[in-house]
């Protein structure tokens, strides 16, 4: 269940190396190794372009080849956007989180320069192929953009998974359960008897059916005991006669 | 099943909106809108950020306020990193996801300006907060990031759904989709006009929070255009005289 190693392969700017980092910290993965960069390393314009994610650029190993960065990994995918003429799986990246969190081992994804992708060499040394589906119509992701989806989605899954290391927002966040039923018939009861001597139940016909409705529309928010505490005091403040002003 | 409507809040960089732009045609999303651009509108560093995503960026709608932008939209996000003392429901981006396929209606999702994210305030016309669940030691996502990873999961849900998985019947399933966002502003206003000579805003110096969790109170529930049209109704009563009894 490690994190995936993020392997860039001979990637041109420094200042997308710091984005890919920034990227993957944000979601937990630290792991970063770049083949061949075009610049060396260290590359000066990369620290900046990380925004605080030095940890990841600071532990980054540089590989001469993309056979030797991935040689201790048991699981390669390559990223691509255009189909090739190879014949591996092609997953998306929900799928090759599931697959990476199905599977031990150590996993890469090979994300290749900006201005070309990966060479057919890389792709063929990959078991899947990992393709971002996008708008067939306009594609045109960038490099930290497609680390960061694989990133997401690699923290998504472990969510799921139950690896509760990341921060998990629910409904329930800080919510307080809805107010019990006798403040809720107290709420109502209030409106109800302000509203009967204006005739707003009338007519008598109708009484019933309109209790019904108002009901259903006071009812519907599940108001926590704080709120109906809030509604009661607008209530109340309906009630007084206007301030001098 | 409309694709999300991204509104960017009082952005500051024409780059930023640019990318944006870039981010949401990558998977299918067309429909920008700004509120309030630091720099004006158009923008010239814009276009060339976009990579071509230029249709966004001439179709995009400039507004003043954050109240205009969404007057017309049934379900509003707003985007966070940090944790707010809003009592709203918050969502990662696949729920949000999920809940845009399975509610009818317009939704928008609004995302801060870059150094300082959403006011208190654009929060608080939100139904949800849709907050990405990231790294608590490390969280630095920048605006095309956080629009990218939404659209991201709104076209992954879509795909979802179109391998006929999707569409999950909810207890709204027949349910009348809420009020747009002008008409909840008109029963808030016409709520606060009765308030207001009551007294009920004073203090002073605590008004703008007293509008705050009163707005909140009557967000919650999502009411649609009857059940508005309902407590418009109530509201309209409660300022009759009483009836001769």
């Amino acid at each position: 269940m490690a994190a995936p190693i993020i392997v860039l392969v001979r990637p041109q700017l420094g200042e997308n190396i710091g984005k890919a980092a920034r990227a993957m910290l944000n979601f937990g993965l630290t792991e970063m190794r770049i083949v061949n960069p075009r610049d060396g390393w260290p590359n000066p314009s990369a620290g900046p372009a990380a925004a605080g994610a030095d940890i990841v650029l600071d532990q980054a190993k540089v590989y001469e080849t993309t056979a030797e960065a991935i040689a201790d990994c048991e699981h390669v995918y390559a990223t691509t956007v255009r189909k090739r003429g190879v014949t591996k799986p092609v997953v998306g990246p929900d799928e090759a989180a599931r697959l990476m969190h199905g599977e031990s081992g150590r996993h890469a994804i090979l994300f290749g320069r900006e201005a070309s992708g990966l060479s057919t060499e890389d792709v063929t040394l990959a078991r899947r192929i990992l393709t971002v589906p996008i708008n067939p119509e306009f594609g045109s992701l960038n490099l930290a953009q497609a680390v960061i989806l694989c990133a997401y989605e690699w923290s998504r899954i472990a969510r799921e998974a139950g690896a509760g290391e990341l921060v998990q927002p629910t409904d329930e966040d800080d919510a307080l359960p809805p107010a019990p039923q006798d403040e809720l018939d107290g709420l109502i009861g209030h409106l109800e008897g302000m509203l009967e001597p204006k005739g707003y139940f009338l007519p008598e016909s109708r009484s019933e059916a309109t209790r019904r409705t108002l009901r259903g529309v006071l009812t519907k928010p599940g108001w926590n005991h704080l709120e109906v505490r809030t509604l009661r005091g607008v209530l109340s403040s309906l009630q007084r006669g206007d301030r001098e002003s």
